[in-house]
């Protein structure tokens, strides 16, 4: 797919003027932009500025509230239920963080339920707010059918992703946003186009059989793949745990799917789950300072096998950023034309 | 290995009469025995009665205190602190849990990190003892060095578990318990032994080098195998900050070898962390139950490939616990040879 380089600054600038035209409402729009920018930016292109188009699609359809009026209920010293109005997702979870960070403060952790919110881009954007605030984050979201079970002959769970984050004094967070699919979709969708070979246990075709034929491919594997998917299965089931059955909102097989549905007017009633964790209240914000810099000292210390390098999760992204804060942005020609690039 | 059948009410009251003839005190000599019982019985025999020996001679080496005080200091309105005073590890999780269950109760969720720890055995059990309270739980720990990180050529992360479980009305709790290496090692062991080949991208050799063979293989890989074991490496990070960085405890490479070590007499400042979330605080306890009803529901209904079997995270444990029940614990002969079998 041809792509094309564009500048950060016009990019964030055009993702808030196409969400405004649908009547987006501000705080919305600048949440959704802020999300697919970080995406963007971090080489997560799968959740990045390419979803622009899907999210207008479903803001005109009906399926998402243009002019959501999010509402938080606080249920406990240290936790709270967060309604999203059926707006945009981003901007449920990022006020369900603020929530969370206001708790934890309060209480030493915050926990916080979003229900009748809508796909929340990638997950990894609201673990990584509650670190810029100085605690450890967490944020997980289930979604539509895609991955199997370990035995499955039928996807099951959606790519569920877990987001973790936490702070490191000097530089950018620890960071770790990860689906609980051996392999994502969009992997599949290029090895595809290239014609090559997936590696073995990750993807199985239309009756669960693993395959390593791209063309054949039509379910993912759970991390863990052909032997030990029992272990990304259950982490999927964490993080519909989490998501759908504590806040009662949609369990990953009842969802219209997100793509591929005629469906674009009916709410998905989609949930998701934040946490946040103050370091002062364990051993205290200096010894964790402490502890994240020798862990982190110790692991980039680690010798690499041939021709490969030992990083911390966030580090390859972080360097991306940095890279393409300076060269632009690539984007597909689909995305850059309805932007009128 | 030669294996012995054993009654379970037997070895139940064996291990307790080991620890008590170390000079352990009654809550921490049941604590153990609890958690020893509860591997042996759901068929995690590698963190089961076999432990036995292991810990008598930590505690006769001085290493672990038979006559722990442990102590608790709340921190905060949603979380605390557990001291375990160098005693068994599973006296002090289950007071963790005691007190994480408390808190949640009063303030929707509670989250203790417990400093001074040992070995705690398996990690489901904390886990379960929160859901058979009602509650999601999670627990965690961090152990030495034996898991590569993604492209690294030494060992170093633990095996470190992440276990979470939930209530299930009318049946047995979810129960996910999990190292987050790609394998356990007491597997590769056993290929050893039976002289088999290794599933691909589960171990590597000295210098970090995926290897098949059960006799080359020095170290594990991390969940995810060779392509995605940076998932894996980032779950055991998880579990390193949430147990040793948040609490101040000891990392992962600066653990005193649990076994293989000549110094049994300096304790290893084990850290451990818990979480209770009570479903009373999202959506309630009602509809918590249904959802957690049709989720099961729905997962047991997926039709598996042949051969296979789709399980809930616990059903096959579950099932080993009802058969073990009725037929005895099988012993390997070195412990059942300790225990006077």
């Amino acid at each position: 797919m041809a792509e094309i380089l564009v500048k950060v600054d016009e990019l964030a600038k055009r993702l808030l003027a196409a969400l405004v035209a649908e009547g987006v409402h501000d705080e919305a729009a600048a949440a959704t932009t802020k999300a697919l920018m970080h995406a963007s930016l971090l080489g997560i292109d799968s959740h990045g500025a390419r979803l622009i188009t899907h999210y207008c699609k479903v803001l005109r359809g009906g399926r998402v509230n243009p002019r959501a009026a999010v509402s938080c209920h606080r249920t406990g010293p240290a936790t709270a239920m967060v309604d999203g109005d059926n707006g945009l997702g981003h901007l449920t979870a990022y006020r369900a963080v603020a929530v969370a960070i206001e708790i934890a403060r309060e209480s030493g952790i915050g926990a916080v339920g979003a229900t009748r919110s809508s796909h929340l881009g990638a997950a990894g954007p609201y673990a990584l707010a509650i670190a810029e605030a100085g605690m450890i984050g967490f944020a997980t979201t289930n979604t539509d059918s895609i991955v199997g079970l370990f035995d499955g002959a039928e996807p099951f769970h959606g790519t569920n992703p877990l987001a973790f984050a936490a702070p490191v004094t000097g530089e950018k967070p620890w960071l770790l946003d990860m689906a609980t699919s051996s392999i994502p979709l969009n992997r599949v969708l290029l090895y595809r186009s290239l014609d090559k070979e997936l590696p073995e246990g990750v993807a199985a075709d239309a009756a669960g059989a693993p395959t390593r034929d791209p063309d054949v491919a039509q379910m993912l594997l759970p991390l863990g793949g052909a032997g030990f998917g029992f272990k990304g299965a259950g982490l999927a089931g964490v993080a519909t745990l989490l998501s759908a059955v504590l806040t009662g909102t949609t369990l990953d097989p009842d969802f219209i799917p997100m793509v591929n549905s005629d469906d674009i007017s009916t709410p998905r009633n989609m949930g998701h789950f934040f946490l946040a964790i103050d370091p002062a209240r364990f051993a205290g914000a200096n010894i964790f300072a402490a502890g994240m810099r020798a862990y982190l000292d110790q692991l980039r210390a680690v010798p690499a096998i041939d021709g490969g390098k030992v990083m911390a999760p966030g580090d390859r992204e972080w360097a991306v950023k940095q890279q393409r804060l300076r060269d632009g942005i690539p984007l597909d020609s689909d995305t850059a034309a309805f932007l009128n690039f």
